[in-house]
């Protein structure tokens, strides 16, 4: 297992474990002109991370994210494992409901997640009851939290007054079988609250994935309402083979000027499907390939392990933003986009990848011209202790 | 004792332990509009610790708090501990006025602590040489300080060159004796100084039980000349009831508009009594319940300790202020508050908070009207290692 | 050695080590006025660091700084060793540049860095390659970084698209000799890369050793093309005796107002030499005192061990600054400083400093005045484990 792990003498009562995730990434984007980022190396993600638990009831995590130039909380909770069957999870956690953005950081099948992590809301603060039934052949998560918006973390302090419930269940209904279909997992999560603001508290920007921002609401616009989403998700996993696959729409009622009359509900929504492939043979899983057969050793002839990952996806505006909620010159209705990946683990701690995607758009760019097409070759360096 | 720690081999020279406390709060206003915050879920204080010591002379502690949206230093200090009657201390500390404030954040009786807290320093700058006397009957804290505002931290970097000087003794004479006031103790502190200078780094605002900020100085307003600090405090602890009373005065030289002919002194001023009783037999103490007689175990049937919580208070800012240094029609000239509250210790380690306010004030509303009433409904779960 | 280490049990495979470093100061200007900085106490750094090692392969380190209002990230890094004449550094950390920028912050002969400082990049995002030849004889790092301006760090993401490339090579051939000349070392570093944008993430300000900035470009002013550094730089130590010399170009391609053809190359300059004495007999290193013979020890007669240090030094900015690139009344052209130290060495951890500089300049000042002198005192309280 990761982590370094102190155990309290005697009892065995607390247990405190230290962990870690480092990515460091060189980003290049092609042809690059107008509305590029820039080629830059940077960290990802900086994770320090402190877990514990005191006896067989209460757990906790603290995970800071150093990435940035100004440090911030990523992760906090408390666990009160009053039984397998249910938990209550408090604090800072992931909104239950995607499935790439509820997989670990340090497993998931490309540099960036994928469109419909753009529509689930990324960190919550709040409270959820979580467990397993049936063998954990049925895992579920319902909470209720202040409400992110798409793709966004909740901020420190809620701005309104309204609650966003949250929830989710998933079958592996052959987990415990050895058959064919043992890997195959598949659920529904949703949402439902209100939100009744503007800003980035409030309202989303969705982005491409080389992570540049190509749609966003007019700065007169408020939520004001119902926001709805909802998204069924699978995955399979045999041998080799890794495959997911995830819809969700997002419908929020916003409102422009602060006119009621102007009181509108749009619906947008994103798919994507991911596969791959561990060319050495490593079984596949959700939780990345854990562990190479032949780890690269100095002066050995390990190599660990190699895996191919291929994506498409796409995101779609609801077309009735246009003109009114968003600006057709600078936010694009629709982003298509494919991937291709290759992963290189050369043992349970440092994975290094390459990327290359590609997007096209419809929309976004003046006089009803498209945005420039996004071609990027990323780069990782992962260190996870 | 709470924390992990981990010692150096053999000759124990070295010693480190990492602590941890949580705060996670639900927080409604009753029948709220106007002037009341959000109904939200929050972390309050997420503050990992790293403390230790090197030999005998030689202890530090750092202690960030990842609560709020960017994460900021709350104390760091290294301590020089020549003898028990004199030890140095140089760092980010606490400044030795408040006597609720000097409470551990742990142990405090209520949600927020009382008005007084409003008017003492947070976290001050300096050196600050500390000490018990007569076996612990007598501790004393002095420091020169960088200086904060009533209510605030000091910012990283004093933005004028005067120091503040606070100081504080505190009497626990019958503190061996295990007579009826063995658990008196009563004690009084000072602050002397001057500030020149105006904004946040300067000047207090004043908040409400739901930390809704009810009073500030107008922009135009700053501090030049003497900040003086009074406040005689007790507290009295018998076995499951406990007692806190505490006063302070803060009066400070202000100018407007950087004219020397408006320096005015104006003296504000706060007090609070808070009294509490344990319900299931435990001491009452400064430290708050420790340890449940009977702490609450999965299919066991304890259920921890349960204390009762009651409050008054006053913030009560000087009449002078209006209308040259504040503005009646947004700032209130006086808050009144009762406290009730409900703590409930599951063990050691986790305690659950229920908390109800009521605060009315005179003045900050428009056209010489009062503000509006607040009523509150807080809860918490806290999580301490 | 310092820091405390958790070994995983058995293998010895996992290691995680604890380590910190508080310097607090108390920081004074005699004679202060216009262009003084506050007096004031502030923590200067305050550094927890974790770092590790997974194998003979793998090694890291993290390293927030908690000095300031928000946390931020200082160091982080994963080195892979190959062998010690070839490993592979990626994060952030030092640019190769700077000799006193590259010596250990706990180590620094006084209190601030001297002037070629400014020049050097501090911290850098990128990938390195560093190792040590013939024994130690020599060492090389050479990297592509994202390219921070002179005296600041890299932003978590570069501004433009372009690399950096910064070498160092540094040679002490009797280093295994127990002859004269065992302590000299001496190197040259230089940067060659091209920057394109404006503000902070592209341009100095050069400070004075109180840290008050006394230069900088007018903000109509852009880096435009080629930015080249270089140094040759030394150090000899020899029984009690430290001496250090460096000096620095900063040669960069600027333009004003966004018009090419304004665009011109400015070359800046500083130098520094610094010596030092160890009074009480242990040996100077780059290191600093790594541990007095006779400790301070309560009620023991050991004393620890002091150092004397002076140090003298300039910074000369290119005279076609003005006055296209900067403002004549307010950057001054050249600064002049000499300073004395006094370091005390109470024992491996606890270090207590006291600093006097002394600075002139040469324009700056309205009306084709100097800028006020400066003279500082400055205390330090460092406690590195």
């Amino acid at each position: 297992e990761k982590g370094l792990s102190i155990k309290s003498a005697g009892a065995g009562e607390y247990e405190i474990k230290l962990k870690g995730l480092a990515q460091f990434d060189y980003r290049a984007f092609i042809d690059d002109g107008i509305n590029a980022g820039s080629d830059t190396s940077l960290f990802r993600r900086l994770r320090p991370s402190l877990e514990g638990s005191i006896g067989s009831l209460i757990g906790f995590r603290i995970t800071p994210e150093l990435a940035e130039d100004q440090t911030s909380l990523i992760d906090a909770y408390v666990d009160v494992r009053f039984n397998p069957a249910y938990s209550l999870r408090v604090g800072k956690l992931k909104g239950p409901i995607g499935l790439e953005r509820l997989q670990s950081a340090n497993a998931i099948a490309m540099i960036e997640r994928a469109f419909p992590t753009e529509l689930a809301p990324s960190r919550e603060l709040g409270a959820q009851l979580f467990g397993e039934l049936h063998k954990g052949e049925i895992t579920y998560a319902i909470g209720a939290f202040n409400g992110a918006p798409d793709g966004r973390n909740a901020t420190a302090v809620d701005a309104d007054d309204n609650l966003e419930w949250e929830g989710r269940i998933f079958f592996e209904p052959w987990k415990a079988n050895a058959n064919a279909l043992s890997g195959l997992g598949f659920g529904i999560a949703a949402s439902v609250g209100d939100k009744d603001g503007s800003g980035n508290a409030f309202l989303p920007r969705y982005r491409s994935p080389g992570q540049q921002q190509f749609f966003n609401y007019r700065s007169t616009v408020a939520a004001r309402g119902s926001h709805l989403r909802l998204s069924p998700q699978a995955y399979f996993y045999r041998n080799q083979l890794g495959l997911q696959a995830e819809y969700i729409t997002s419908e929020q009622e916003l409102i422009v000027n602060n006119q009621i009359a102007s009181q509108t509900s749009l619906k947008n929504e994103a798919w994507e499907v991911t596969g791959s492939w561990v060319l050495t043979g490593e079984p596949a899983s959700y939780k990345g390939v854990e562990r190479p057969f032949r780890p690269f050793v100095l002066g050995q002839d390990g190599w660990g392990a190699f895996e191919l990952v291929g994506r498409v996806g796409e995101l779609d505006v609801d077309d009735d933003a246009f003109p009114i909620f968003a600006d057709a010159n600078a936010a694009a209705t629709k982003a298509r986009a494919y991937g291709l990946g290759l992963n290189w683990y050369l043992n349970s701690n440092l994975k290094l990848v390459l990327n290359h995607t590609h997007t096209d758009f419809d929309g976004g760019a003046a006089a009803g011209a498209d945005r420039r097409v996004e071609d990027t070759v990323f780069t990782r360096l992962q260190f996870a202790f």
